[in-house]
């Protein structure tokens, strides 16, 4: 499919793409390169892979580099491997947040490149190439986001090194991608990590009992709280604009709540505790979770 | 181990001790009495108990009896049954909040028996007698809450009770339970109400984008939300003082990560999202929930 890849950035999702890369044979040669010592010394263990020390040696001659680090670092890596990007070569990424790194890339005028955002809706709260496996992607959406000067023919190949990774693909603006993941991904990380701090906040009388008996509700919100912070602290200043306002709505909908305990007001809190029942059957006829109770955990 | 245990109330955690308890042969006989129609008839076609339209009759000679009904409900079946329960006999619940009960316990003056109550911390989304399973309580704490004049003899009969249903035994004060459950169930479940409605009430335009891309957290927050309105309605005006307080903190944390958003402070985003990472390694290690990435979803 392609005769050079190269992964920039070997983390949970790099190295997923790697694994997944190799095992469908989607590309000739694939070179990695991560700023990260400990992580290279992984990769030279565990992978056949071009293992590069060097940012500009691993873009060489690539016909599908994909940036797979924190937002904060692409200007950093754009500017190291701007110079020796391949002509008609496919520039992507799978970063949470789109229209600042977009703004990043048009500003720094790469010519000659076909630039395409992907962001595939996949991951764990594990981080680090250890935590990677080559079915990451199987039935997850993959968003992508092109410019009107894209070529469908480069949009059409990006499309199906997604699909050869089993992700599902739906084409959305930068601007659209944004809005849509800060609330079904920015908001719940916001709130997940509030609420553990909360929660464990309390002085230490309690820590112990707010672990045994976290299973009433606080374990599920555990999970999201133990993401990357590095990552999710990008992705917060990155998409501040559209996390602050559905924060505020958000806060907005729990004030109601509030209101209605005070108040004792029966009718408005069963109404708002009601509509919220369909949405995880949608979400469940939609393929997204399972519809095993309690997420099928024994 | 008993002669007679009464049910009331018979849906899911109701159900689950009626399958349980017939399972391990904990009494000779059971009798169950719920008020829905509908109930009544499933559990006469499923199971081989004496299932009692008339609540004094389910409740008569009964050695321990067991109220699995919203917490609204519990004055009028205490009420109902107060009259005809056998002196000595132990009278427990499921409710997931103690002080309020406690008090209606009290001021109706039931004397000549034993009030311990009980909290299994154990459930799933689903709710009705069909969505019960005899496991439900393997493994998962139950916490005893019992006043002073209550003797040892009857607190051990009913720990015995709930090991030989599976569970894991912590005596807690109905104060102590109230401030502990707030924390770690009813604000989880308060703020997932907020974040499933925040996420839907933004009009048809993304409706179909929201609940496709849910993978990214939000799914996980709808699972919770989708649990029983009237249930949890009761639990908010029980708990009501301890709730209100837990959400200002928790609103305060909020403000915290959203002024770090505003004022692009990395230093404090990055201590926020650090400060809760060890708490899900702390909850695994306490076994509490599975340490399979993405709760062992496929």
């Amino acid at each position: 499919m392609f005769d050079k890849i190269c992964i920039i950035g070997c983390g949970l999702i790099g190295s997923s793409i790697l694994r997944g890369a190799e095992e469908k044979k989607i590309a000739k040669r694939i070179s990695v390169h991560d700023k990260s010592k400990q992580v290279m010394e992984y990769l030279k263990k565990n992978f056949t892979a071009d293992i590069c020390p060097n940012i500009s040696e691993a873009t060489k001659n690539a016909d599908l580099i994909v940036i797979s680090a924190p937002l904060s670092s692409y200007k950093e890596i754009l500017l190291s491997i701007k110079s020796n990007l391949k002509e008609g070569s496919i520039l992507t990424d799978t970063g949470s947040a789109k229209k600042e790194v977009n703004k990043i890339v048009n500003n720094l005028g790469i010519k000659n490149i076909s630039w395409i955002a992907s962001h595939p809706i996949a991951g764990t709260e594990h981080s680090g190439p250890a935590a990677g496996f080559s079915s990451l992607f199987k039935n997850r959406w993959c968003i992508l986001s092109a410019q009107d000067q894209v070529t469908r023919e480069k949009l059409e190949k990006l499309k199906k090194f997604w699909s050869k990774l089993g992700s599902k693909i739906k084409i959305m603006s930068f601007e659209d991608h944004d809005y849509v993941l800060s609330l079904t991904s920015h908001l719940p990380h916001a709130v997940a990590y509030s609420i553990v701090r909360t929660a464990i906040n309390n002085g230490d009388k309690f820590r112990n009992d707010i672990i045994q008996y976290s299973a009433g509700g606080l374990r599920d919100f555990t999970r999201i709280a133990a993401s990357d912070p590095l990552m999710w602290k990008d992705i917060f200043f990155d998409n501040s604009e559209n996390i602050l306002k559905v924060l505020d709505n958000y806060s907005k909908n729990l004030d109601e709540i509030k209101s209605a305990i005070k108040s004792k007001d029966s009718k408005k809190l069963l109404e708002i505790f009601s509509s919220t029942k369909k949405v995880r059957k949608e979400i469940i006829e939609a393929g997204q979770d399972t519809e095993k109770p309690d997420f099928g955990r024994k």
